[in-house]
């Protein structure tokens, strides 16, 4: 087989949780797809598959890559790193079996697939063997601010993506050294943010947005939430814009 | 009248340059919009505009937004200010005038609206005094690094948004306190950020992005871009993940 038959690979961008939000060439793309894959607890349906149910073709292939359950193993743990990456490798090699063959493959990814996204680990094996495009989507983050109708940053601001896994001493000179700030990873993590804003003298302003532009989501100033543990698909927004306030 | 007889506004990002990466949403608004409303130079179509044309309805009434002519003033001047607040005020209440009458008004902005969009300046405007809402738009650097095929950010990598009109010292310091960058307003900047990277130690990965997703993009290494201007479309990203390199 030359390498003029092989498949084209697809990253696609899913966005926030909310379909419309898909852009038009992701619909494009996945009306076309002969095989869909996408990432999902085992046993679960998948958020970005959820997102596209109702375009795809009737005789789509669907391909599921479910994470190996790791919830006992440290994530810094060589074992847990072992696992990840047998899992990626053996993930990019069942979607490859589909390149071979000719099919278009298209890789669903919540939000922006190059933007935290787990499809690059399947991009930077795959990228270089197969023709390959992505397709960006709309981030959590944008869908947020949207949602939350709040001007994020302006002229001359800095804007700081921030994992919110980061040590809190390190968290709270961050926030002290920006305009603007998207705090991601909130899940168990927010007594420990909030104490990091408040350090840095910008609690006042921050905003907890839970699965926004999802049709369960909701906004909130983050001096009105409590610490109880938030959803994954939750983050916390500084805005840069004095007038933002 | 009264408020609930007032139209509804609608803050529509139109993404990177590509008619295809508008959103679902940000389409079907723009199909039903009585009045669509847009930032432009004088005697120019507007970027926004150009992305739009060819979905609006035959009867939708254009409300062009021209910037008054600055070139000569100086950015922190007063007279600057008051003459861009001027442009403002009197943007939003042209705007107003067609809610005040019941119409639904799109206002188009390039990338997504409430990420360094001039939209945001009608939004603080006008939103406490209609029913807004705000469609998430791609941002030109999702489209850059997309066109790149460049994973930016992933796991605990912190993500700086730059603009390129920093401090020489500052930019550099900086560049060398993140895993990711994206520098936006490079223009005729280059040469100062080409500087403060190579300070920075960051000048290996970096890579420009000329009017990304346009039909007329195009990418290269920093290393290989001379130091001319560079479009206002243009912007430079660095990798935060070691295996993008």
């Amino acid at each position: 087989m030359t390498n003029l038959s092989t498949g084209r690979l697809i990253g696609v961008g899913t966005g926030p949780g909310d379909p419309d939000l898909l852009t038009v060439k992701a619909v494009k793309a996945l009306k076309k797809a002969d095989v869909v894959a996408y990432f999902a607890k085992a046993g679960r349906h998948g958020n970005g598959r959820t997102v596209v149910d109702g375009l795809l073709r009737p005789d789509v292939t669907l391909l599921p890559l479910y994470y190996p359950v790791t919830t006992e193993i440290d994530k810094h743990h060589d074992d847990y790193k072992r696992q990840i990456t047998a899992f990626y490798d053996a993930s990019a090699e069942a979607v490859a079996v589909h390149l071979n063959d000719g099919r278009t493959v298209a890789i669903l990814s919540e939000g922006d697939p190059l933007f935290y996204g787990s499809y690059m680990h399947l991009h930077v094996r795959l990228a270089t063997r197969y023709p390959t495009e992505v397709i960006a989507g709309i981030t959590a983050m944008s869908g947020c601010w949207s949602l939350a109708g709040m001007p994020i940053v302006q002229g001359d601001d800095v804007l700081s993506v921030l994992p919110g896994t980061m040590d809190e001493a390190e968290l709270a000179r961050r926030l002290a050294d920006t305009h603007a700030a998207v705090i991601m990873k909130v899940g168990r993590n927010l007594p420990k943010i909030r104490r990091a804003l408040a350090t840095a003298g910008r609690l006042r302003h921050a905003v907890y947005v839970e699965r926004g532009t999802m049709s369960n989501g909701a906004m909130t100033e983050l001096a009105e939430r409590d610490d109880s543990e938030a959803p994954y698909f939750s983050l916390i927004l500084v805005p840069g814009w004095e007038r933002a306030s």
